[in-house]
């Protein structure tokens, strides 16, 4: 059979049985008229989207390929791989194939207008080579950063993306109520991790996380026992624990858990490419007072801020009420990190990426949104003891909050 | 405890009775020399190394940081997060901390000497936004594209190196004789996925497969059961599979496995950073014949391509010769995947990254060396129906080749 018979006829009915969901079209509609906004604010005439969630943000796909999107006019699909897959996939009407990157002005000339005297592309990520590239094809074009159009349009969420996260919420409550049966003194950190893993992969957790950086990457195993919760590492986080190796040098080691000692486990999970972040501490037996003490610390200070989250209540000023919060309980050495290690934030906006607007962060002086997601995750470490921590995604509703990690938030004692 | 104390008393004990292996000095100075030698070729005075597998190639840590190598004198690692992890993890005697990007100029002045007239970065995959910044840092600096630097030192590997790949397929085998257990009929592809996942994990598996790109991800749980191996997809490779969801098109998907039905599952391990990749078949209950002899005929490919594999053999003719056999065998409009969607590669060379050099494919007629590692994966596709192949990851030896992904390479039937 030929594979493009196969997608016309087949694809939809086989990936919608087997839970394999499309971008509705209304959906679409609404996020092109976002970005339209901001490229209207920006004084960008057209889009060659690069990146791959911006492209699947606005496409619903993401096969490989780029998108041109004029202000004026349809979007443009252009698919290296696989086109027959890509629109079944999208709700975008035109794909065409593309062969060779030098294609791409005549595409657009071809099925579109006459090109943009300026084009909006995602600078904060395209690598310099292939920008030079497109300067060669793109000769006279005016080139500008769209970055901003995507950070601004994908940090307000929209109901159905609420709702993905939602679902990758319960992924991680499967997960975490699944740990209780699962751990036992002894074991392994990242055997322990692997297995809260194969727990949420039956349950459609997707795997990847995924991070805009070029070298930032997403650990989905993060399971720190004892004095592993109490290392530092690369990670922009208040620790990072050791890792398997130099090369992977962040979250799950092969430590053997202790009974009584704290074992926090920071875990992501990611439905239809929407992403849900999570914090719980386990212990084997009754852990030690002075991290159950630390860990009732947390929960206050998570309490404290999601009291004040609505629309309208900055984000500088959360982070720093959870400041004078942790001294305020005795944790200032040891509130987010150790001295002199402790990252500026206390939550990040969660949606696509795992480090999208909004930060509850010093500088980060803006109002939050409804419809913004976020995770909120305060942490104390104590350098060769280990961490305790409480992490929890929320959505700003229209006057307050809500939780989409609602698993329950007791120390989990096996 | 203060987090530097323990770092610079305890870590280094902790961390090696956890199997957590720092980079010898010796094999740091190999490959300092291997990439000297590219920049003499090059004409490149120094670099700045932005790249994390780059970086950690050379320096035996990935915290988070950028390295100054001149050609003359020692490299400099000016590190974000953290430090005293990066001292401790790294061979390299001089770190120092780096507060901000704008700091880098005056660290290097500073700790070396004066500023280069050149200087080499990896423009393969630095951002647009970030060479802005560097090239206002260093003005009237001559900036040059060093991947090819590290490409062609990279491609070599060390017997260091070839055994870190050599522990990466054991794990796998322990994953593949694992997965004899594991599989039963009705069983999910993304439920047997991650349970394999959770084996390779428990023996040290890291959990990323790295890739060098913008957009191309690296799934490590391909498990394609019938259908959904006929399924091409973004991923320059035969077959992609469905997947969990138009965000994640490509591995696992959650159909349940029948009897009969061919299971393909490709899963790459990772090992202090080095990969190893490997394809092997399941089935529940006997193999349709057509499947069988599928199968047989990527093996024969597989060992054709085996059988001429030493230093000068030609990588080009290598793929090519598969492709006639595969015509022989009658396969031709299958061998690779369906027809017009064929990658145009056998193999791909693999280390820290699993698009390394060489590619054994169309257009790359170059020779073998001694210490390349590839793996090679023939495939045949069937539209519909599903997917046979096998993939082991070899070392290319002074007169032939060594299997690093040792485990049996009959049917997995159960």
């Amino acid at each position: 059979m030929d594979h493009g018979d196969w997608i016309r006829k087949k694809f939809r009915r086989f990936s919608q049985t087997l839970g394999f969901h499309c971008l509705p079209l209304e959906e679409m509609e609404n996020r092109l008229e976002r970005v339209r906004g901001g490229m209207r604010k920006e004084g960008i005439e057209a889009l060659l989207v690069v990146q791959k969630m911006d492209f699947y943000y606005l496409s619903g796909t993401s096969q490989d390929g780029l998108l041109f999107f004029p202000l004026e006019g349809k979007p443009l699909l252009m698919i290296r791989r696989e086109l027959e897959r890509a629109r079944a996939e999208s709700p975008l009407k035109d794909a065409v194939p593309l062969k060779s990157i030098r294609g791409v002005p005549s595409l657009i000339r071809k099925h579109r207008t006459k090109l943009p005297k300026s084009l909006g592309v995602e600078l904060d990520v395209l690598p310099v080579r292939e920008y030079s590239k497109f300067q060669e094809l793109f000769p006279g074009i005016r080139w500008k950063d769209s970055s901003v159009v995507f950070r601004e349009a994908r940090k307000i969420k929209s109901p159905f993306e609420i709702d993905l996260i939602r679902k990758a919420g319960e992924i991680g409550g499967k997960v975490y109520e699944g740990g209780r049966k699962i751990l036992k003194e002894g074991m392994t950190e990242i055997e322990f991790g692997g297995l809260l893993e194969a727990v949420a992969k039956r349950y459609g957790h997707e795997g990847l996380l995924r991070v805009r950086s070029l070298n930032y990457e997403a650990y989905t195993w993060h399971v720190l026992s004892g004095p592993s919760g109490g290392i530092v590492s690369q990670s922009d986080s208040p620790m990072g624990g050791l890792g398997l190796s130099p090369a992977f040098p962040v979250g799950a080691s092969r430590r053997r858990m202790k009974a009584r000692e704290p074992i926090l486990v920071d875990f992501g999970t990611c439905y239809h490419g929407y992403q849900a972040d999570e914090t719980r501490m386990f212990s084997v037996g009754k852990l030690r007072k002075k991290f159950i003490d630390a860990y009732q610390a947390c929960r206050e200070i998570h309490d404290a801020v999601l009291e004040e989250v609505r629309p309208g209540a900055d984000c500088e000023a959360l982070f720093m009420k959870t400041l004078r919060l942790a001294r305020r309980l005795g944790y200032g050495d040891s509130y987010l990190g150790p001295p002199g290690l402790q990252p500026r934030f206390v939550g990040h906006g969660i949606g696509l990426e795992l480090n999208e607007l909004p930060f509850i962060a010093r500088g980060h002086s803006y109002p939050l949104e409804e419809g913004m997601t976020f995770a909120v995750e305060p942490k104390i470490v104590f350098p060769g003891e280990g961490a305790a921590g409480l992490e929890n995604t929320v959505a700003v509703t229209k006057d307050g909050y809500e939780i989409l990690t609602p698993v329950g938030q007791e120390i989990f004692e096996v």
